[in-house]
């Protein structure tokens, strides 16, 4: 499902408040940081915040709010993360309970949300390089695979390294390398190229989220850390409560992709 | 004070814990990364580890320990952060009530300790550029100024931003902008060019902390994000407990400075 495109983030985070915008939001903002959403009691707020330190092609942090507080304004004006992101997941145990368009009712004192920044930016790069990405031409989602690569542990979480996958040329997956690591708070450069067995993927045409994309003669695939990582690892410690966006519905940023940038 | 080098890092670090080194830090492991110190009570270190993400310039993180564990496997291996460091300070309620060269008798079941990155590695990367590095020509310390500009508050910790600076030809200064940029890990691109008085500078002759250096004819002051800023930081949140290591006396980790450029 494709939505259009707002003027502003705000005017989008508003659309979602309201009940208008409730659609995955690629192209919804062009221009400006969509992040992950991962909303986490108190408790696990440290080892959480420590796991994405050690893991930062994964788990590459763009915001961190206060304690119990809902606004987020080092990440956008007037910004309630309550009720501004599109889709939320609701977890209990590890359980999906509820999947709704606002989490007010929901809302604890002891609620730290952390964002996590997007694939969308650094492809929105690899765009305006010229480069092809084509999950975005065969409209479908990215291909992602659990890999046999371990993250870093950090208190309760763990587990293994997701990375996402889009077939280049080999001239294009150089480029591509470079494009993208100038992006590190949105995954940055590839973590792998060329065979998928080296990261213990035994069938490149089964991806374990997302949707396959073809791989043409002559291109080669190539692997980034993927935002999928934090969740498939905060779903694994099955923590008692726990608030995640839903898939392609993310938190929309006043951070222009252009900030990330960082040569 | 000049050392000579040692064949490796972990053989300084040896040295460190017998003993025979206690000196600055600078050229005794040349090619490895060197860390900044900071050792807190753990119910100060989820809010010192949120505004090191915050705040990512002037406290760019290289590693966090467990709680209570002294060992840093992550950082180099048999490091023991109790012995291993050149020369401590420990602080109680933010006053200096000792000066060691070893801290197990202080060592505590709570204590976590921060890495963070620091500006010996990005000086290498643009002595191999050919750009000079006046307080190396000099053989002084570098100098560092509290600025008017604010770090992002999180918890318990807050303050001005402290900036590190090094006069350069304007064509020098834009190379070591994009030399530097590519270790976001140690400080990364610099923050300010030119007139020191739009960042609350009066003086660029009396430096707060370091010494003063040259500034030739032709030459502009180019200023980096510095590591002092944590430990500035801590000093005015005053902690009941911390241990720093002594300034000059790095941590001498096993990670080479190549590993931390990005592109």
């Amino acid at each position: 499902m494709q939505t259009h495109a707002y003027p502003t983030p705000y005017a989008a985070r508003l659309a979602a408040r309201s009940g208008v915008l409730d659609a995955p939001t690629a192209n919804v903002a062009p221009g400006y940081v969509q992040a992950n959403l991962a909303i986490l009691p108190r408790d696990l707020a440290y080892d959480f915040l420590l796991f994405c330190q050690r893991n930062p092609k994964p788990c590459p942090l763009v915001g961190v709010s206060e304690v119990g507080d809902p606004m987020l304004p080092l990440l956008g004006h007037d910004l309630d993360i309550r009720t501004d992101v599109p889709r939320y997941r609701v977890w209990e145990k590890g359980k999906l309970v509820a999947e709704v368009t606002d989490v007010s009712q929901y809302w604890r004192d002891d609620l730290v949300t952390f964002a996590i920044g997007c694939s969308f930016s650094f492809e929105e790069a690899m765009l305006a390089a010229g480069l092809p990405v084509r999950h975005i031409e065969q409209c479908c989602n990215v291909p992602m695979y659990r890999t046999s690569i371990a993250t870093t542990p950090a208190g309760r979480f763990s587990g293994p390294l997701v990375m996402s996958m889009r077939p280049l040329s080999p001239k294009d997956a150089i480029r591509a390398a470079q494009v993208t690591a100038r992006f590190p708070s949105v995954h940055g450069g590839p973590m792998h190229i060329g065979d998928p067995s080296l990261v213990g993927i035994k069938d490149i045409g089964k991806p374990d989220y997302g949707d396959p994309v073809e791989i043409r003669p002559g291109e080669i695939p190539v692997f980034w850390a993927c935002g999928v990582t934090p969740q498939s690892v905060i779903a694994a410690s099955m923590p008692d409560f726990c608030i995640t966006h839903a898939p392609g519905y993310m938190l929309l940023t006043d951070i222009p992709n252009s900030d990330l940038a960082i040569c």
